[in-house]
């Protein structure tokens, strides 16, 4: 019976039939011990001449790393495997043999393992990211599909900026026309949030950043839920909530992917509400404290993230930025005009902002306004004016970045393991 | 207390709260009936003066369409009422005025309404619609999430042409390096079936079409499963399960949706496996049989997949077609080399094309072969070479038009109505 490893518990005492590739091969006289893997994970499997004959056995012989088998055995249990089973051989196939795989058991440089991502992916390191990542996005569309929220995908073209200009793809589209690849789908969840009351949005977004950090990448993921008669406080309760059960899903059905990737999971089970919440000025005021060269104004930098979440246990908001660094449809605090009614979710340990969202600007007049003072062009938004034309209401959503909640999740250094094909400021390949 | 339209009925016979949109206000002597739409759902409210007063009850004279309201009252059972229940007003607060609401019940034209997509979604036609597209979405995620796939993301920039050359978008990446847009994860989920077994990607795809047809769209959405160990008889057999697990979702749980779009729900139902499989031999026959003028090795235009449809009352897979047709990567047919093991699924009633797919050529020396046969850049190429290279299976997968599933299954004439804001040859606004 043809079995996956994932269920091999399920086959205890059975002849199965694994389909894989060769991850590791060590021989001990008359035993070879083979590392299968079959994307569902992996499992030793035990070849002894008496089982197999002296022939198959010597055919196991000179077999290189990534082979591709399809192995017959018998699935015994044994508490010292990794999986709780080990397969006794009665016979093996090999589909396509393999010499001078390029990654091996040792260590190679950043470069020469993202050259090589399509193969680099097989690891179990990588294959562990990619699980949780999985996890991740459905456990963020379960959130809030079992919310009543309703999914509408919002346009990778789009004619006008949303998030500055600075940052954007210019692609051709016909006669002349320059479409831009969306950088958020913020403003079409707006009109979607008055047609449909709860919605959210997930797809790629484009941000052509020129600085080469750790915490970037020019295509990246992003959800973006967005409510209509919403106030600031229902989006830092929802983004509570969300990051709640994302990382709760991660502990509770991706343990043993958290294990290969040696992450310390009593970080990740002090993530509970409520989580902290200041305000930009108190936040100010800490990193003065704590002694960092940041003025009030400023938006803050990895260090400065890194020295506010330090303090805490679970992610933490921020609130009420100065107007002057947000976006042109942020909603003034109407208690103190020059703030506005945006927060930030960062993440604790260290990996910064994971959520950003707030309140939108409701009133036409003002908005109109804030286009004319940020420069942008009136009629490529007459259509999100319409949204204030026509049976305007309070409004509020936010953004939050995948990459990062996986990265944060699996403990990474970089965004680069987040993703299966980083695409970065010098990396388009493979 | 806050309710939403879908919950009333667990609110019958309370006091509740009701935040949204004046969709139609009809008055007779005393009496107004405000039809409330808040996203969910429709509701008649039905406002007394006898139960607001004189001054409230002229507050709502003169309301328009699309006016933003809170209204307060009482859930009544009625069976006469499309939902079931009815709203006693006691009260009620206009949040924004809305005058000249620019889609009226009456006609408009298409090009009109879709200058205003981002108002036009407001109609109850069109929400049920997206509501409808929300469904098919996750019912495909959960199917594959059911079945052991992992979804694992593919870039969307990307350095060479999957399906031909023609219809690329070229974005300016850094350093004058020319990124394309994805026109399908395929080439990626290869490389990910390889280390996960069994993946699927979903995401926009773009084609720059220049044909103006009813089932074109340049950005369009894709879902694309990739199995490792896996054949065309294998393709075939899970593409037929997803479309009916699909359509039995739709029909399942959007009843009320497809009851707002006078959808025939009978044609759907007979959307049950197994569905016909026919070679292309014999559909060139039948198009022959029908005086249709077809000739053996071309591709089937919309006219020929209507023809080969109408004889069914589910979809039909055709297979096995000249691989001159097909895309360089296709597994020749053992049998016959002149044919590909490649798949089309057309959906009946005229829809067309819904799933194309089949078996991936493995063998690394044919792919070089194929690859200079096509004349595409074969170092573009070194990678995908590479999982012909090291432990090569045969592999199998397939692709999935969301916006023509939706359109099909919600009975729509043009995809332009299956997704949020269409993308088409000269429409990118709003």
């Amino acid at each position: 019976m043809i079995a996956y490893i994932e269920d091999i518990a399920t086959h205890a005492g059975q002849a199965v039939t694994l389909r894989g590739w060769l991850h590791n091969r060590r021989s001990s006289g008359k035993i070879h011990f083979l590392t299968l893997r079959d994307g569902t994970g992996f499992i030793q499997c035990v070849m002894t001449t008496q089982a197999v004959g002296e022939e198959m056995f010597k055919g196991a012989d000179h077999l290189g790393q990534e082979s591709a088998l399809i192995v017959e055995g018998t699935a015994r249990a044994d508490a010292r495997a990794p999986g709780g089973y080990e397969i006794d051989v009665t016979g093996f196939e090999v589909v396509a043999e393999s010499q001078n795989y390029p990654i091996t058991p040792k260590e190679h440089g950043v470069d020469y393992l993202m050259d090589r991502r399509h193969l680099w992916i097989r690891s179990p390191r990588q294959q562990a990211v990619l699980r949780v990542r999985h996890e991740v996005i459905n456990a963020v569309r379960d959130f809030f599909n079992g919310r009543g929220f309703i999914l509408a995908d919002t346009p990778i073209f789009t004619p006008a900026a949303c998030e500055g200009t600075t940052t954007l793809f210019p692609v051709q589209y016909f006669d002349d026309t320059t479409a831009y690849l969306t950088q958020s789908g913020q403003l079409y969840n707006e009109a979607n949030a008055m047609a449909l009351g709860r919605v959210y949005s997930f797809g790629p977004t484009f941000r052509a950043e020129k600085s080469k950090t750790r915490r970037h990448l020019t295509e990246f993921w992003m959800v973006e839920p967005e409510m209509a008669y919403a106030t600031l406080d229902d989006v830092m309760e929802l983004a509570e909530a969300l990051v709640v059960y994302v990382v709760g899903r991660a502990l509770d059905r991706r343990k043993q992917e958290l294990k290969t990737l040696e992450r310390d999971t009593s970080k990740l089970e002090q993530v509970q509400a409520p989580f902290p919440r200041i305000s930009y000025d108190d936040a100010a005021g800490i990193l003065k404290t704590k002694g960092l060269p940041f003025e009030w104004g400023g938006d803050f930098g990895a260090p400065d993230e890194t020295a506010l979440s330090e303090d805490f246990d679970r992610p933490m908001c921020v609130h009420r930025f100065p107007s002057a660094i947000k976006a042109f449809y942020m909603k003034p605090d109407p208690a103190r005009a020059e703030l506005a009614l945006g927060v930030d979710v960062l993440a604790p340990e260290g990996y910064g902002e994971i959520i950003g969202g707030g309140e939108r600007l409701a009133d036409l007049d003002l908005l109109l306004q804030r286009i004319k003072e940020h420069n942008l062009p009136q009629e490529a938004f007459e259509w999100y004016l319409d949204l204030r034309r026509y049976g305007s209401v309070p409004h509020a959503g936010f953004g939050m970045g995948i990459e990062r909640v996986v990265a944060w999740i699996c403990g990474l250094e970089h965004l680069r393991e987040a993703i299966p094909y980083p695409r970065m400021l010098y990396r388009m390949y493979p």
